[in-house]
């Protein structure tokens, strides 16, 4: 059977572009033929993530189940989800779909055990904090985190928000302060783990790849060495 | 019943990743939810089209119409295929998928005609070059449109073929010198008329978008206004 690599997006759409983007990119193909065949379910009407596990909104499951079920249909072998918050459904998720599934978190914390990227500070949206999706992993393997205050935490869901309203700039802007304040707190890393930031931090992330952990790199990176194997 | 652009993609994968992240990026959107459901088939296992027009290769037709199956039962209201060179089957695939199809040829020469974007040279595949797709289009409404001669159309050939083989630089060194002859012809914009031209163009053609006409951008503007109608 053809191996085909389903995206379950929209949770937002521009980190579904950007890891779309990215997954043709790092693929080693000397043409057209030779790229990894992709589905993309882009359908972003899907309940917010963050509004319910924090405020207990409309659970987004069975939008989410939807996407899935589409990506089957349409001949999906493996499924990645590029948004982090949205792991908080991993394991239903993954259960209901009978195919390899691969955990963005398991992704980038193998990738900083391996690497031994410690301390690194988690920035994340509220629910992935809230959630301890990165914190609870990290902490199996015994590796050193830092969060950001409560205050900073409200601005790092700020701009992720901004972003996703298309001001990029006041985005980049809001963000910012909150690394220098967690950089004095000692953090050598940064989880960007939440799928908007990569996009957000582009051109500074850019610069210095080895302090700045993209999360959707690794999931693709992942995507790609398990379309190979 | 809600609307889904279907992208029929992987013609070249970069290409269809490049038109999903200008849909996006297009799109007046405020948060995830506003944004516009799409699905994108990229099943890059495709017949090369060229090869099929010029050196009566095996038709790509059938692995099209198995992708466009895909997006159509995965709920695809309308379909967009970021290619040119695969228009030659265009007639062929919108009589099939019985639901609104949008020409990336039409979307172009609208935009040529309204804003008499004239004399335009057009930089293609050889294969689009051969089948006329846009000198048919532009002359009956009798605007006036530049070739390449037949060695520099190898090169722009070369040019694309060296992109979808990773060598975006190279790429670019190749296509220029076509570009200035066009010029010095009297070219005063320059369709870019393969959909991999606006990537190998990306920084030139984004300081002047008078004068670069980006056919990607046009057949996402043309599904927009589809969308929103």
């Amino acid at each position: 059977m053809k191996k085909i690599i389903g995206i379950l997006g929209g949770m937002g759409p521009g980190a579904t572009a950007d890891a779309f983007e990215k997954l043709v990119a790092r693929t080693p193909a000397g043409k057209d033929q030779e790229h990894i065949p992709v589905i993309v379910a882009s359908l972003p009407d899907i309940p917010d993530r963050t509004e319910n596990i924090i405020h207990s909104g409309v659970s987004p499951l069975p939008a989410m189940l939807n996407s899935l079920n589409i990506l089957k249909e349409a001949g999906a072998s493996c499924i990645i989800m590029p948004c982090n918050t949205a792991h908080y459904w991993y394991d239903a998720l993954k259960k209901h779909s009978g195919i390899p599934f691969i955990s963005i978190i398991e992704s980038t914390c193998e990738r900083i055990i391996s690497e031994d990227k410690q301390p690194v500070a988690i920035l994340a949206t509220t629910a992935t904090i809230r959630t301890r999706l990165y914190q609870n992993k990290l902490a199996k393997s015994a590796a050193t985190y830092l969060l950001p205050d409560e205050k900073d935490q409200d601005e790092i869901m700020k701009s992720i928000l901004l972003y996703k309203s298309g001001n990029s700039e006041l985005a980049y802007k809001t963000l910012l302060p909150c690394l220098v304040k967690l950089e004095d707190s000692g953090a050598k890393h940064f989880i960007m783990g939440c799928t908007e930031i990569p996009l957000i931090l582009h051109d500074l992330s850019r610069k210095q790849p080895e302090k700045y952990i993209d999360t959707t790199e690794e999931l693709i990176k992942k995507a790609i060495r398990w379309y190979y194997s």
